[in-house]
């Protein structure tokens, strides 16, 4: 975890764009026993439940409106996290289309014996922005500022084919599938 | 949901292959309140705790050994589902490696006032087969059936790589962001 | 578990009839541990609330309505289910009196180690059809198909009768009781 | 709610025979968003776990050993219970066989508006005392006192008899089901 | 816990006043796996969750309406609580201002092994009642009938003094803070 | 929320001192339907169980070891908080003392639709390091640095003479209550 990442006061509504830093959202959540396998490890699916959860603040956080999660792109689990450690998840956006976000989340577990920090997994998840009836609705421009930021935010459209094209094969399979 | 779909009864452990449908698991989950975001949807991030369960489940089913989720792929959600509702997933092996299993699942959401019932999301999970000391364990081999299954066997090998792809490309970011 | 059971696609709501078939769930549930008690056993009330849920959603498959569960049978727990088990459910319609339904279910543990599944109890709920205001509504009659299904439809009155006599039991005791 | 239901401090571990009176156990539950269906109802099976954890701690009063739940005889359940009302549950031992305990129940719902309360429903919950390894183990004697108390002991040996003529019949019906 | 504690049928909600005794409430709580530190022991604030529910409802048996927890005073935990004990919880309004309720708990530990039970903590928690738009609504008045009610009940303007001075204290620190 | 508060990387295990920045800790949890009453309000008690997380981590973070909540300050909550929106709760370690800990914390309510963030509370909660054994174990001492700190720091004596005074007096009131 870099010193760089610092969550700050949430932003006024009626921007028409917003910083990066404006979205950030960090969880330490605590692993408990029903979060985990008879191995005593932290089961991949509730972490995934608490990205999107962290991801979901994130988004909101940039277009103030309620969002729903659209796709979760590839999500690699690095290392074991065990029961009594503590799970970091930070995320902010990246991007922002039409009525959709990109947010990029970064998760570390945290061993309180020893103080030792590694990182698990990252990913991106994207939720569209929608109005009480759950129509897409136009969510603010985001303004990259650091070079890391302005470089992630270039990639942004190139993740986006990408997710495209595999939602393409999956619908070639489940036709198939039939 | 095709009838194609037939939990069968487990099979003893000693084979050193075993079909497809020896592996396969299907879940039905109601959609609680707690499960729900303000506009009464299912939350993503809930959806993908119940499949990483209904996946494990299947991967135990074929290697009949602990297990612990390393990947999961691209998660696209097509359509809302709504509080009340009953989710149907259903996960079968489609490929073992090693000592790695890739599962494949279909999501479907019905409305129990119409009896509709409409396909929202397909994955593939992946998982490895550990002893007691989490250290992997070769999986007996799989034997796809169906001319279906057989494609999807073969394509397995692709989308392993893609997803090695995408490690690659994960981790240079990682050290951009240092 | 036998192979005559398969989960149907669901029916359309204008049938004024419909086969037991179609009201069929299945149901796996892994056991966490916050479902066992201190010896690491799945406890009997914990059992009792997934049945509930896995014959409620049967009921609705078959009337297409809300439902209320009026009753629930004598359930013996003849084996213990271990942590890590696999529990598994299967529920359907036996008979439909004017707006009340019966379900079947049977419950399997599955050691996900050695392969083997274990019926564990049998129990049979009744659930009530009812509309927005919670007032009964008729249900659509079941049509049994196979001679199991037959003969269990026709013990179903007599199973009715059963339920009857001990209400009034409970009743009597209840008026003592005061 | 009769007066004559008072919880008593826990008797010492060493008695051959205790009172009924010291088994008794009060709950108070809160039903929340989450214990409902979409009618804003208590779930049937929701309340059969909190009777489940009511009755285990009254068998565990009676004979200071873990408890296996053994069998729930029928339960009927007579009026609704909505969000936002309170559950009491009572319960005590009634009759101690050798290694089992049979525990009466009673359930009200309280409406915390209008300050009523009525009766829900009434059960009887069997469990076993068992030891570390899970084998059953001889519990005190049980001393009725009141008339009730007396009748309704002396009426147990014949709920006994009722539960394993019905147990005879479901395996009947089991082994016609294979 | 001493024999004085009697939780009464609840009492109509016309009078103008009510005795302590209308608003007692008793719970029992089995400490789960998820419940517990690493070390087996039940965590502070799942206790402080109970005490709430416990609190608020015996503030709603004395004035039926809907209450919002406005404090909590301090809490010690003298001794800790294990996994599989059972949590006994008694709640009583102690004082009725115009529209808030001082209630007062004792908590204590059963070891059901043993039948040992201890005093655990105890606590003031105060709720201000209201109507459905969230505004405060007064409350009735608080009948202490035993010499230690009416100690208590005599001490509890001083202990609301207490609190204000507190509230004043904390507000010097977080204007400091800022 | 101000910018002075930010989580730094963990500190190695084997400080004789460590920094209050280096045991912060920053939480944001999302208000579920279950977290909330009937009138749409997150729960006093749901709250107090966050803190006591939070709390706990911020606490390990500074001595390394299990630890175990011994008291609970004073809480006042202010702001009622609604369903979805955001709980933000910071926590840091105010001062060592032999083997215990005070925490600091601050809590926050953020309506995501508006951007606003309010305080709604703040508490200290204070811990004892223990060993495996539940024996307590002396911890790093801690270095407060902003002026704010060592002012805060400097009041922590003064707020443990009030616990143990409130702890006397409440001995007293339970010895009366037998």
């Amino acid at each position: 975890m870099t010193n760089r990442f610092e969550e700050t006061p949430p932003v006024s509504t009626n921007s028409a764009e917003k910083t990066v830093a404006a979205s950030r959202v960090r969880m330490n959540e605590l692993v408990m026993p029903n979060d985990t396998n008879p191995l005593g490890n932290l089961m991949g699916g509730r972490l995934l439940q608490w990205m999107d959860v962290c991801s979901a603040i994130s988004a909101q956080r940039h277009c103030n409106r309620n969002v729903v999660t659209i796709s979760v792109d590839n999500v690699e689990f690095k290392k074991a996290i065990k029961l009594g450690e503590v799970v970091v998840i930070e995320a902010e956006v990246t991007c922002a289309f039409t009525s959709s976000m990109e947010v990029a989340m970064r998760v570390w577990a945290e061993n309180l014996r020893t103080g030792e920090r590694r990182l698990c997994t990252t990913s991106f998840y994207t939720f569209v922005s929608v109005d009480a009836d759950g129509r897409p609705v136009p969510v603010p421009e985001i303004i990259p500022e650091s070079d890391f930021e302005k470089e992630r935010y270039e990639q942004a459209a190139k993740r986006r084919e990408l997710r495209l094209e595999i939602s393409k094969q999956n619908k070639q399979v489940e036709r198939k599938n039939k």
